[in-house]
Order: structure tokens, then sequence, then C-alpha cells
């Protein structure tokens, strides 16, 4: 299965990496916007610019987009489902209905096989939740996401005067989680679910009081959560804080009788968002491929690909290895 | 859709029970090797000898079979899909391979739907190992069960001379659970994995330490095990252990570069097996009988269904909603 990749940043860099455990797939080309020259790859795969991307419709089986969801993949998705089967990991929750009608209309029409919003949330999480109301259709649903880095509540206090650099970790309340666990069906605000812990390099001269209050009171991103402001060096960011973690807990509680509760929980505890990203858009790689020679063409997602498209092993090796 | 159960035991009885949470399904009749007017169910529904079967065959659209593994399903399965589409919960795992090619061929021959090895595990389990390595394929699976009843080791006490009645737990091992979880990959020894806590009533006059002895010593049960034996009053078990609650752990660990390390864990904790088993044979009652309207016959595991399949809810809903 030959591979591509549009965009180079953490996420292409993941399935640049990811792929050398796949051993049914190779990566073909890496594309990008910026002048090829100046990309440092951590392979020796050929990378074009995307202005030449056309040119290679013979040459790549799936077309894996890395770009981001705010301005990329909303053009990107339909734009290239034109001329390669492609995954995306489309991930604003509202606007993934209007997303799969311009993908459908394109890989439909094209006759080309697309998978969007794959990942891990939304993507596995996303399965959890739907194989657990289909199976206790009389529960409740829980999601708490963490310990990880949050990029867009970092990027928010990077903008805040002052602020040199920052890091900001969401971390799941561990009393509301075990609540949950022990299906006592809490109610759970906002602040009861999750708190936000901050580490933030001043730039010299800066106000850290006000800064942290700014912080601590920011509409959206932190005033409805219990929030900490570490102030570090920029040293100690870059040597504690260069990781990309991340993770968290799908959980339903349901009941079958009087007093006979199920609890269901997925939970994933992430060393590097973006490589394991990365790694689910290279399963659902290897699904699109093989929908799209069973002629099965369109705009799918994770709920619509049977389990077994996702391995590299047959049909009777998972009936005998992993049933 | 109209329901069929085939066997009224603690499964059987989990079907009944649960349909009434799937508004799409409705219980047609509970089919019975016993003298239908011996059984006394928890509905209205009709009572049928199995003998009769055949003349229902217009108006079930899925037979769920709620016999047991060793000698009712293998014939079971293969003999009833001959005339509906039929889902069983067959946990041999060593004899689905033939199981499925048995079912196969019924169920292709007579253009029926089956699904086989249907519940949690095999089934839910089996789903999540099946998607964590396709997801990591350079990792390390773990499974635990408990804490829960097992029958097959109740039953196997219960067969000691001298005992009246018992009921045996297995129990993981909370640190060799954390270690996993805490990504130390650690080779784990069937003892290191699981304990296994016995409730047993004596005869009057039976000798408990020979009792004990000859249930810690078993082989196959218990001589692998830290074993613990409690002796106690039959009222005590009646109050304290009439439950059948169980679950367990299916983590995978696994590594996409050198340093980065990342956990895939799914658990399950049950009040009642059986009620919950019924839950999820419902779930693919429904995909079963969306596959065979589609014409997609023969048989299937749980690896084939896609998961939208499973949902009441529409595809258009599922991805605005669940997504």
């Amino acid at each position: 299965m030959r591979i591509g990749i549009l965009g180079y940043g953490n996420l292409g860099r993941g399935v640049e990496n990811a792929i050398k455990y796949n051993k049914d797939m190779e990566l073909t080309a890496i594309f990008t916007r910026r002048n090829p020259k100046d990309l440092k790859t951590n392979s020796s795969v050929d990378v074009v610019s995307v202005d030449e991307i056309e040119n290679w419709q013979d040459k790549i089986d799936v077309l894996i987009l890395c770009g981001g969801s705010a301005k990329d993949l909303p053009v990107q998705t339909p734009q290239y489902a034109k001329m390669f089967n492609v995954i995306d990991s489309f991930d604003t929750h509202a606007k993934i209905p209007e997303h799969f009608k311009n993908v459908e209309l394109s890989a439909r029409t094209a006759q080309k096989t697309a998978i969007i919003s794959v990942g891990w949330d939304p993507g596995l999480f996303s399965l959890n939740r739907m194989y657990a109301n289909a199976i206790l259709p009389n529960g409740k649903d829980y999601t708490f996401w963490g310990k990880g880095v949050s990029q867009g509540h970092s990027d928010a206090i990077r903008r805040i005067n002052g602020v040199k650099d920052a890091k900001q970790y969401t971390i799941p309340v561990e009393s509301a989680l075990e609540a949950v666990r022990n299906g006592k069906n809490p109610e759970l605000t906002i602040r009861q679910k999750h708190t936000r812990e901050c580490f933030v390099v001043l730039d010299s001269g800066a106000d850290a009081q006000k800064v942290e209050q700014e912080i601590i009171n920011m509409p959206d991103y932190f005033v409805d959560y219990e929030t900490t402001v570490h102030f570090i060096s920029q040293e100690e960011l870059d040597k504690n804080h260069a990781g990309i973690p991340h993770g968290g807990f799908v959980l339903r509680s349901g009941k079958t009788s009087e007093n006979i509760s199920h609890i269901i929980e997925y939970n994933l505890k992430l060393d590097s968002n973006p490589e394991f990203t990365a790694s689910v858009l290279l399963a659902y790689a290897r699904a699109a491929y093989r929908l799209f020679k069973e002629n099965n063409f369109g705009c799918k997602t994770v709920f619509d690909i049977p389990p077994a498209y996702l391995s590299s092993k047959s049909a009777e090796e998972l009936r005998a290895e992993m049933l």
C-alpha cells in the first residue's frame, strides 16, 4: 500500500514515523505547501510541492491529510478526494455533518474512498461511545480528557502580553472519575470534571501577578475551571514540558434491571498525541484502500468501517488468534 | 424487529429482560426443550416447544441462541442457521474456527445471516484487542478477568465430596494491572495475574481441611493460583453471593518511537454477566437483521460488523451526536 502525506507538521511526522511498524505499507511521498527543499524529513522519501500533487495519482493508494481542522481540512479533504483515497482527522465536532457532505460529494463523484474524523477524539472515543450506547441504551455517558497538553489553551496563554512561552495541561478530576467508575452517575459541572495546570515563562520585566490573573479569568478557556499557574524558566519548560502527551477516559454507566448496573470504560494514556493519532490514521488508511478495491466509494467515518478492515491479518487469522 | 429466544436459562432471561430497552425490537417467542407449560417467564410472551420451531420462520427476524458452548451451540447454531438469522455467544476460543465453518455452510446455503461468538469475551474484548493491535502493531497485550464469578470454577468446587454449595471469584492482581498501566510491560505468570477466592458451604460432618486441600491443589482450576477458601453457611452464601458479577480489563501497551509509549485500556465492571451479555447479543441481533436485509448472508463475527449497524440511530444521527 503506497501512502502519501500532505502537510509536514507534528502529525505528518507522526505518520512518517509510524509507517515503519506497518509492513504492508510504504511511504511514497510527502507533499508540502512550503518549498520542498526547505523540508528536513526523517526519511529519504520524495518531498514534493503540493502544486504537483495531481501527477501522483497513479503512485499513491491513500493520501493522509495532516493539516489543521480550522482552515486546511475543510478545503483540502473535498479537494483531494477528487484525486485520491483520503484520510483526515477533522475534529471540529459541530461541523462534521457539513464536512461529511462536502467530502461525500467529491469522493462519490470521483469514485474514491474517504474516511474523515479519524483519530482518538473524534475516532476511537466516538467508537466507544457508540458501541456502549448500542449495548446499554439505558445509561449515561462521561468523557474526561487528560492528563494532557491542550495546544489551544497553551496558545491562548502565549498570546498574553508578557508571556514568552507556555504549556497547559488538562487534568481529569480523580474523584469525579472514581464516582463514575463506582456507578454513582454523578451530575458533573465543567469545574468538577477537569482542572487546568499552566507552566508559564515570562518575558523579562513582566508582572507575574497580572499575567496570572489574566490567565485564570480568561473567558471560555480558563474562567470556568480550577486553574493553577506556575512560573518557570525557559530551560525548565524545555526540559520537563517538551512532550505532547494526552489521553482520556470514555465511560458509560447503564442499567439492565432495577439494581443491576454496568460500567464500560475505555481509556488512553498517550506519550505523544500526534504519534498516536498518526497510528490510528494508518490503520484506517488500510481500511480505506480495501473498501476502494471493493468499489465501496464515498465518504465514511469510523462508524462505517468493519473492524477487520483495519488489521493486516486475514479474517481467518483474526478469528483464530484474536476472537 | 421480531426476536426469538432459544433456551431459557440465565442468558435467555437476560435477553428477555434487555429487550425492553430496545424500542425497535419485540420478543415474539421463547423456544424451549422443556415442556413449555413448566416455564415461568417474566413476560407474557409465547412459550413454544423447540419441536415446533420451524413453523415460526416467518414470524421471527432473528433467533438468539442462549444455550451452552460445550454441547448446545456446536449443534444448534449450524442447525438453526438453516431456518433463521441467528446470534450465539459461543465461547470455546479454540473451537471458533471449526464452529465458524459449520455455521457458514448452513447460513450461506440457506441465505441467512449468522453472527457467532458475541458477548464480551469473546466479543467486546476481542474487538478491543483487534483495534488496539491494528493501531499499535509494535506492542504487548494483556487481559485480566474479574472481579467476577467463574461458573466453571464454582461447579468444580461443587463436585468435591463434602461440598454442598460454592461460589468462586476470579480477582485480578491490582499490582500487576498497575504495572501494565504504567507501561512497564511486565512478563506475568498465571499466578501473578489473578487470585481465586472461594466461598464454600460444607455438608454436615464434612472435613473442612480436607476440602480446602482438595480445592487449592485441584489441577487446571486452582493449583497454579493463589487460592483462598472461606467456609460459610448456606444462608450467608445465598445472602451475599447470589449475584453473577463479572468484568475485566484488556490492555495493549505499544511504542511508536524509542521512548514514546501508549496504553490503550478497555474495562468492564458488570453487576450481572448474563444480563450484560444479553445486551450485547441484542445489539448484534440488530446488525444481523440489517445485513440480512442487504442480502449479506453467511457467518460473521464481531470483526466483520460495521459499528453503526449495532445502533438504532441513523448514520446522520450518529455523525451529528456521537462522532
